[in-house]
């Protein structure tokens, strides 16, 4: 772990259970990247980023959203999808990321969405497979996430949207886009 | 069955095995207009005319989603998705059915839409579990949807969807604007 004094800085923001996720996203972000040619370092300070602000007041997280000018649709789904954007621009401005691929990675972590890079797909998939989660189903996506990273992803957006529509939760529309365009670019390459 | 020659020219356009599921919707959305105190003729001429153009060529109903100006974004899904939006051009035009509400309803009866009638979900809901419907899980459809329109119509849309992301279909955008819209008025019952 080379980031040690940011990921002590998450320590201070978070339950000790979330600083585990934590350390987890970032480690296996950094193993996927490894695997498939991605840039490891990247790959590490989204993982260690990507949660900074899943503990911040709701209130200072709608005030970001609206002075941010972010998706005002944000504020119409439960405030989970927050912290992901408000992450982003949390890791712009107090922790002086610039890497438009770093803080992508970091705001559609929870979401997904179209025409995702493969760090994003990497801290999406790390984010749902790192070692401490434990899920029904876990085994088998961390299987698939480690032969073949576009398999991996829409496995991850399949099994998030199936648990969304059975637990009768809305689906916010980036992640309907990212599940279309993942099946529309399969489809594409088998013709 | 009252329009019975409305029921015989659809015999000519579709296999027996289709005629059986149109007799069988148009009989179990005049049973759910019963129940639900929705206008019974309606509900049996939408049933009977809902898959009027399923056989037509593909060619032939691409030309008229064109010509009409329907959302063109239906051209770039499968073409299973055509016959609804067509079947309720066919019914004005050869048909000379004016209702709004009928034409909606056969218009939306695959995919629903965000803000569905309640004439448009018993139509939906009577395509998926008729008599000849044989899937698992459609018993428990049958049961909840004479018990509840709301939650039948959240029910079939729960198993639609799930039935296309477990086979990697992409979804249409009016189903996943239908989903949540439910969901959204659900949630806002129960505030």
């Amino acid at each position: 772990m080379k980031f040690e004094s940011m990921l002590l800085q998450m320590k201070d923001r978070m339950p000790e259970r979330r600083f585990i996720h934590t350390r987890g996203v970032a480690e296996t972000a950094t193993q996927l990247a490894a695997k498939y040619g991605e840039d490891i370092e990247k790959a590490e300070i989204a993982g260690i980023l990507h949660d900074s602000v899943k503990y911040a007041e709701k209130s200072w997280l709608k005030e970001i959203i609206i002075s941010e000018q972010m998706d005002p649709m944000l504020l119409n789904f439960h405030h989970e999808l927050w912290h992901a954007p408000v992450g982003s621009y949390v890791a712009r401005q107090e922790f002086n990321i610039e890497d438009a691929d770093i803080l992508n990675a970091i705001q559609y972590h929870t979401t997904g969405r179209a025409g995702m890079s493969n760090l994003e797909k990497i801290v999406y998939i790390a984010d749902m497979i790192e070692p401490s989660r434990s899920f029904p189903g876990v085994e088998v996506l961390r299987e698939i996430a480690n032969q073949d990273l576009e398999e991996g992803m829409l496995s991850c957006v399949q099994h998030s949207m199936t648990f969304l529509i059975k637990k009768r939760q809305p689906v916010f529309s980036d992640s309907f886009h990212c599940y279309n365009d993942l099946i529309q670019k399969r489809g594409k390459v088998k013709e």
